[in-house]
């Protein structure tokens, strides 16, 4: 079991980086991770428009896995995700769906065992704790860490979680993987911009996949698979999650592309990982397609 | 408990419309529905490049209310929705999000007990039998049940369903309500736009909700509640049927509208009802926000 500490972390995902860490595949990672802001607000003074916004987004790692090649797919399992007592919801200047709705504020709330928040004295809800930024290194230029894209990154997608498995393309040796950004909720679509964001701890299993590849990453959770892509375009962000589903169906369920296109219609669901705009990030769709009993994995 | 057969139905939401039954509110209506290609379709031989497209989306009804006044609200309980043996699905030429990779074509599928999808021999998943046109008359231009509005109509919201409620904006006297376009199973989104397209029966209480008006239909289940919102534009979508949500938040909930968003942001959702693009049709969002222990009604 190797633990990497979150002074361990970097701003984008890139080739260039120094490993943090060395491991094998199969082995055990515990990532503590810095919050979104990288601790930077410390109570509801602290505006994010005072902060350091070159500090947003730290990824912990990046991490080499010694038999990972580009082509390969890395597959990491989410066996926990813990969160400490606190954390800061914000409104982001000029992002976000209701943003010409809203002041500029930040908000303190209480969670409690990372088991329920409490956002004011009447109003408590589930934690449902997620991790915002996964992915490994990409093939090119450097990505900063609270951009999403085919590498991962910043996808904000809170079905990535304790008990789900996140497959990524690896683009570079030793793939350079990292995660951090964790938030103790997040509602789908995080309409303005931040969900619960808060420093945290993941567990994960980190092994490599010989022999197939993935485009973008795929989640599997107990009962369903999920594409995730993103655009500046969110009908296209959409449409490339749905095409990337109907390529596994056709490939590992033996379907014509047409009849998967027709299941897909009457059995899957489009949902919105990020859709806060305006922005000048991406907007982030995944594509469910429930796991359907006899029928082989996708991956 | 009154009971009106398909043979009732209208292609448009029309204050035109002669009503086909008159009720007083609080009474049970039981509304017989074809399906949304007025049973045109009948083998996989019948492609829907060779039906009449006028006849698409029949809403059985109108019904008038007699205490329903322009301003008021209709309730609409959802007690049962029960559907025949068989379905269709169909891809659409030149609508869809993947109908670049698909080609014309019509599918059966055999529907058990109203509980189970048979799409191929080795490909069964459970059904989850919902309303796709549900609407009040519009106070100015008829529209045709094939389109999503403020009134309701087309708006293919999966969560209207056994056991829902919703709630439409009354526009003119007698509010003139109809349903109709029934699916066995829809994937949110409704990716190639049909559903499993299935005739049916569904059982409603319907009455007339005084001295509280709203903008767009709204739909509570047990544990949320939805606004729901179309345009053309899918952002813009989004953003309505936020705005919606946080206007109730801010005055049943008590919340500044900064309060709200960020509530929003961290605990609510953004799901898609249809996003079949290209279309010529809108696309139609909801936003979810789960009911919260001790906090009000949002109607």
């Amino acid at each position: 079991m190797h633990y990497l500490k979150r002074e361990h972390s970097v701003y984008s995902f890139s080739k260039n980086h120094k490993p943090e860490l060395h491991i094998k595949s199969g082995e055990k990672v515990v990532f503590q991770t810095y919050d979104c802001f990288t601790n930077q607000i410390q109570s509801e003074e602290d505006l994010v428009t005072s902060i350091d916004f070159s500090k947003v987004n730290p990824a912990t790692g990046p991490v080499y896995i010694e038999e990972a090649q580009p082509g390969d797919i890395l597959k990491v399992e989410i066996h926990d995700v813990k969160v400490r007592d606190w954390g800061v919801i914000s409104t982001l200047p000029e992002i976000g769906v209701l943003i010409h709705r809203a002041e500029t504020k930040t908000k303190i709330v209480e969670v409690e065992n990372s088991l329920t928040v409490h956002f004011n004295d009447e109003i408590s809800f589930d934690a449902a704790p997620m991790i915002g930024v996964i992915g490994c290194a990409p093939a090119d230029e450097d990505v900063p860490c609270g951009l999403p894209g085919n590498h991962g990154g910043n996808i904000d997608n809170h079905v990535i979680t304790k008990g789900s498995t996140v497959y990524l393309p690896v683009n570079v040796e030793g793939a350079l993987f990292g995660l951090g950004d964790i938030h103790a909720s997040m509602g789908d679509g995080e309409i303005g911009g931040t969900g619960v964001e808060i420093s945290g701890e993941v567990e994960t299993t980190i092994s490599t996949i010989k022999g197939e590849s993935i485009p973008r990453p795929l989640v599997e959770t107990d009962d369903s698979w999920y594409t995730v892509a993103s655009s500046d375009n969110t009908d296209r962000a959409i449409q490339i999650a749905c095409e990337d589903m109907q390529d596994l169906l056709v490939k590992k369920w033996n379907l014509s592309p047409t009849d998967a296109y027709l299941l897909m219609s009457v059995a899957g669901d489009v949902q919105m990982c990020q859709c806060c705009k305006p922005s000048p990030i991406d907007v982030i769709a995944r594509f469910r397609m429930p796991k359907i009993k006899n029928m082989p994995r996708l991956i």
